[in-house]
C-alpha cells in the first residue's frame, strides 16, 4: 500500500473523449483509490486558441505523474497529423510507450459481427510496438504539388525497439495458458524489416522454450481474425500493423466501445498512458451517445499497471456483470447511464 | 473479332498454383476462345534447380503475350521474398501493372463469416496501386545481426504513379450505380504520402462531379469492412493498405477460394496478368483440395480485360450458377471435380 496518493494526469481531448473520460474518473473514484487526478486541456480547443499542441514545460510536467489517462484527440477543423503526431503520438515517443497493449477479448454476451463465434474463440492481446516502424514520421516530400511530386514515409526498426517489445511478448505468453506467440509482419515484401523482426524472434524463442511460436502474414492475420480468431493468443507486431489489427480486434470483439489499450513504459522511466482504442468521434461527439466502456476497461489496465490488482479485478467484473446485463434489456444506455451503471457495481 | 490466336503466358507456379490453374485453362478453353496457352516453369521448383527466379530474356519474351495467367508463387524451402520480389513483384513493376484490381463481392449462396449480412451489402471493388509504394523495395540493414542493428523500409509514393491509379478508379466509379470512391490511407500518421493521396483525389474530384467521394482510415477500414461493409463502392488506396484490405475483403466474401485479381497496364503498353489473391498454400498441395474459382473468376476478368465480355459474362454466370449448387449440398468436391462442373456449365 503507498503511502503517498497516486498522481494521475487526466487529457480528456477531444470529441467524445470528455464525455468517457468523466465516467472513467467516476469508476475510479468509486472503487476506492487513493487516486488524485489534474485536468489537462490538451487537444483542438487549445491548439486553437493558443496554437499549442504539447508544450514542453507541460509535457515535463507530466512526466512527473504516476499515470495518464486520456480520451482521444483529433477534430475535423484541425489538419490531420497536427494533434495526432504533436500530442498523442509525441506523449507515446516522449514517455517510451514501447508497449502498446491491446486485449482482444469478446465478453460474454457481446454480439460479435462473425457468425457462430463463440466467446473463448477471441481471447487475444496483441503487443503493438509503440516508438517505431512508420510512425517514426521520418520522410518528405520534393515538388509539393506538382506533377513530378514524389512523398516518402520511412520505417525505421531497430533491434533495441525490436528486441524490448517482443520480449515483452514473450513474458505476457508464458503467463497465459496457451502460450503462443504469433509474429504478425509481412517479411516477404518488406525484407528488411521482416528480417530484423522474424530473426529477433527466432532468437529470444530459445529463452522460452515453453512459448510456442507462430509467424503470420499481416494479410493472412487481416482474414484469421475473421475466420480463424481462435487461431491467436499472444499476438506481436509493429506499430502500423498494430493499429490496423487492433481495430480489427476491436470490430470482431464487439466494437470499437469495448476496446481498451494501454501505452505502456514498462521500465516506468516515464508515466504510462490509458486510452480507449476509439477515435473522437465528432459526429457523435456531446449527444451522450458514446459508450464509455472502453475507457473503463482501460482504467482497470491502468490500476493493473499500478499494481492495484483487486481494484483492477473489481473494475473488470462490473464491466462483465454490465455487459451480460445488456442482453437483458438494457441497451440503448446513455454514456452517463453506463459509466453510473459500473459506477454502482464497483461500490458495492 | 480478332483473326489472330490471342497468345496467352501461363506461369502456374508452386504449390496449388498449378492444380488451380490447370482448372483455370480447362474453363478457358471450353467457353470456346481462339486462345494459344504458353506455359512458363517459374517459382520454387526452376529456383532450386537453376537459381533463376525471373531471367531477363524470359521477361521479354513474356513481354510479347497478350496476358498472363499466374496461379501463385511461394514456398517455405525459399528464403521469404526471392520468389515473391524476383518473380511476382518483378512481373507487376515491370509490366507496370499500377492497377490492382479485386472485386470483393458476396456471391449469393456463399456463406460469409459475418453474421446477418446480405450478399447485396458486400458488393465493392478495390483498385490497389500496384509498382510504388513500400513494395519499391527500397530500404536496408545496418549492422544486421548485431544489438545496434537498423533495419528500414521506405514508401515511395509519385504524383505521377499517385494520378494515374486515383483517375482509374474515378473512372470504375462512375460506371458504378452507386458512384462512390473512398480513398483509404492512413493520412494522420503517412502525412507526407497520406497529403499526396488525398490531394490527388480532391483534385480530381472536381472531374467527376458524379462521383461521391469519402476518406477512412485504414484501421477504421478495416473495422468497416467487418461491421458496415455497406459502406464501400470503389475503394482506391496505396499498395500495402491494399494487400491488406483485400485479404480482409476475401475473408468477408466468402474467402479466399473465390477471390479473383487482374494486375492492369490499363494502357496495353505490356501484358496485364491474372492471379487469383491466395497464395500457394504449400500446407494443402496436392490433395485436390483446392477450390479453383477464384483463378477462374480470374479468367473471367483476363477474356473481359481482351474484350471478350460475352465468353467473360459466361464464366461469372456459370461460377455464380455452381456456387449456388453448393447450397444443394455440392460441398465437399475435388479441384477437378469443381472445374469440371464449371467447364461443363461454360461448354453448355
Ligand atoms: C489517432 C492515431 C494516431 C492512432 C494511431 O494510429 O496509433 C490511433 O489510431 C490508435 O490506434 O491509437
Ligand atoms: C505474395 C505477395 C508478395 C503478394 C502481395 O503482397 O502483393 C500477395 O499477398 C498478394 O496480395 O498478391
Amino acid at each position: 500500500m503507498e503511502s503517498r496518493n497516486i498522481r494521475l494526469a487526466v487529457i480528456p481531448g477531444d470529441g467524445i473523449g470528455t464525455e468517457v473520460v468523466a465516467e472513467g474518473l467516476k469508476v475510479l473514484e468509486a472503487v476506492g483509490t487513493k487516486i488524485e487526478p489534474t485536468h489537462y486541456d490538451l487537444g483542438a480547443a487549445r491548439y486553437h486558441r493558443t496554437g499549442e499542441t504539447l508544450p514542453d514545460a507541460v509535457l515535463e510536467e507530466l512526466r512527473g505523474y504516476d499515470a495518464i489517462l486520456l480520451g482521444a484527440v483529433g477534430d475535423p477543423s484541425v489538419p490531420p497529423g497536427i494533434l495526432e503526431r504533436d500530442l498523442l503520438l509525441r506523449l507515446r515517443f516522449e514517455f517510451d510507450h514501447y508497449v502498446n497493449l491491446r486485449p482482444v477479448k469478446l465478453f460474454p454476451g457481446v454480439a460479435t459481427p462473425l457468425a457462430d463465434t463463440p466467446p473463448e474463440n477471441i481471447d487475444m492481446i496483441v503487443v503493438r510496438e509503440g516508438t517505431e516502424g512508420l510512425y517514426a514520421g521520418t520522410g518528405g516530400a520534393m515538388r509539393r504539388g506538382t506533377p513530378h511530386e514524389i512523398a516518402t514515409q520511412e520505417s525505421l526498426n531497430t533491434a533495441y525497439g525490436v528486441e524490448r517489445v517482443v520480449r515483452y511478448a514473450f513474458e505476457k505468453a508464458a503467463t497465459r495458458p496457451r502460450k503462443k506467440l504469433t509474429l504478425v509482419h509481412k517479411t516477404n515484401v518488406l525484407t528488411f524489416a521482416g528480417d530484423l523482426w522474424q530473426r529477433t524472434v527466432n532468437r529470444l524463442a530459445a529463452e522460452y522454450p515453453d512459448v510456442t511460436t507462430d509467424y503470420c502474414h499481416i494479410d493472412a492475420a487481416s482474414m484469421f481474425f475473421v475466420t480463424q480468431p481462435e487461431r491467436f493468443d499472444v499476438v506481436v507486431t509493429d506499430n502500423l500493423f498494430g493499429d490496423i489489427i487492433t481495430d480489427l480486434g476491436a470490430a470482431i470483439a464487439g466494437g470499437i466501445g469495448l476496446a481498451a489499450s494501454g501505452n505502456i513504459n514498462p521500465e516506468r522511466s516515464a508515466p504510462s498512458m490509458f486510452e480507449p482504442v476509439h477515435g473522437s468521434a465528432p459526429d457523435i461527439a456531446g449527444q451522450g451517445k458514446a459508450d464509455p466502456t472502453a475507457t473503463i476497461l482501460s482504467v482497470a489496465m491502468l490500476l493493473e499497471h499500478l499494481g492495484l490488482h483487486a481494484e483492477a479485478a473489481k473494475v473488470e467484473q462490473a464491466v462483465a456483470d454490465d455487459i451480460l446485463e445488456r442482453l437483458a434489456g438494457w441497451a440503448g444506455r446513455t454514456t452517463h447511464e453506463i459509466g453510473d451503471d459500473i459506477t454502482a457495481r464497483v461500490s458495492g
